[in-house]
């Protein structure tokens, strides 16, 4: 389950160290600007959610091969950013990639360390939404986890089902799968059909009601 | 003591994410955007401070209570926002009531966790003005603490009360809400009367000096 | 030793604090909003590192000298600032200061808290670009170390010559002045050379390959 573990982790990393560097790319940073987005954008997740979980020092800086992946998600993507652009909707498909990977990997390292199961589940969505969050702001943007559709939700959806497998004695790595199937899936869905959620407006409530 | 603590401090994130919520709905955030801005606004700062104190994980993570009334602040928001936002200056309000409550309960926590007085009270201020601060950031804006009228002067000196209450061996729960008395106080009359400390502005300061 | 780390950390505190005021100062602030800023620009680093390597509560909470030199650089950039602006790119210099004294200092602690050489050299490289980083989203700005030349790589640089000297078991006084000497001066040649790195641009490439 360990290496499992680590496994997930080091893939989000990497997915999501891809949507830092393409986001980096697009704001027109330079070669180091660009990896200096992807190692934070990878690992800024997995870094909080150590911290909070008393596993110091983190990961992403006690092991190498997270700043390794970091930086070739950077490299490449600074290399071969028309290929990955021409893919539509690149950034958008890794940054749900990684939100699933982590949101599933941030669940299963929380009950590793004997949190009860709403705070993994809680810990799993955070881990998932903090790499994406602190890309947009470093980029100075509104983070896509306030704007889009089913962001949060979708990765407490997938760290809830990790949590419950655990719950039901379920073999870790198939819940861990399917967690992150269903974020993976439910986040997509989302972007495809374009839900959205409500909005409250309070000037246009006021005509309206 | 340590329920009169969870009291005050579960109370300072309702505020917080009261005023993250309204942030969050006139920057037309969809409902988990709001509610996402919510959470943020009203566990940051207490999440920090437990962080740094080494009380992990954070009670904002592995106590529901804390989740749970961020959320109904959320959906109280966006449910009604239009009543609250009649009552005038409601952000400002809330934002008032959670730094004075904060800058209290994370001062009272730095001490019952060993920190010298000078350290609870800067905790005390921190914890104050880090849910707002990162509220701000969020919907990139310039944080209000650095731009208003004597708010974070208004947190070390509720913060400070406690520390005073606590050196002098004064009830803790009276130094409390003497402290958040102080801190609300002064930050509403800062507002009111349109106090603010002088501004550097080097131009200027070439022509009349 | 400790008492060389001391000093390298308030130093470092001291110079950031003053990129942090003189920003300030530029974004129209007034005076506890500088201080503010002195306080978070010469103070995040620091915090980040003493969390990720379980140094709680960190040396900027619990020791009041890191509190007196940041508001003393606060209170100073704030009073003189006509004369500090006028030394032509005091921020840079500042900044470049602080960069080199918290990459060495940064790598310094992490070694004497037992982590290994690369999280040394890596957790000395964020120690040095934390500071500046939130500075600069604080006021609402892409942070230099995304756009400027070699910023992450100098700090880099600078741990690693830290990190070797304790690897070869030179003096450790010695390696962190080497280290923040190459630190700096990287950095200011880079700035007076105008050292950039490429730019990926994903458009001009489709017409230009």
């Amino acid at each position: 389950m360990t290496t499992f573990l680590l496994v997930l982790d080091l893939l989000g990393t990497f997915v999501f160290a891809l949507s830092g560097a393409s986001a980096g790319v697009k704001s027109r940073l330079d070669l180091f600007g660009v990896l200096v987005l992807s190692f934070v954008a990878g690992n800024f997740g997995g870094i909080t959610r150590d911290i909070m979980i008393g596993a110091v020092p983190p990961a992403a800086i006690s092991d190498w091969r997270y700043l390794g992946v970091s930086l070739l998600a950077g490299v490449a993507t600074f290399l071969w950013f028309t290929r990955i652009d021409r893919v539509q909707s690149a950034v958008l498909l890794f940054d749900a990639g990684g939100l699933a990977l982590f949101a599933v990997s941030g669940a299963s390292k929380a009950l590793a360390f004997g949190l009860n199961p709403i705070a993994a589940a809680l810990l799993g969505m955070l881990t998932g939404i903090g790499g994406g969050m602190v890309r947009d702001v470093l980029v100075a943007e509104i983070p896509t986890v306030l704007r889009a559709d089913l962001y949060a939700v979708a990765a407490l959806a997938g760290a809830a089902v990790v949590v419950a497998g655990n719950l039901l004695h379920l073999p870790s790595g198939a819940a861990a799968i399917a967690g992150a199937a269903l974020c993976f899936g439910l986040r997509l869905t989302a972007i495809r059909r374009g839900w959205q959620l409500p909005v409250a407006s309070p000037s246009e409530k006021d005509d309206q009601r």
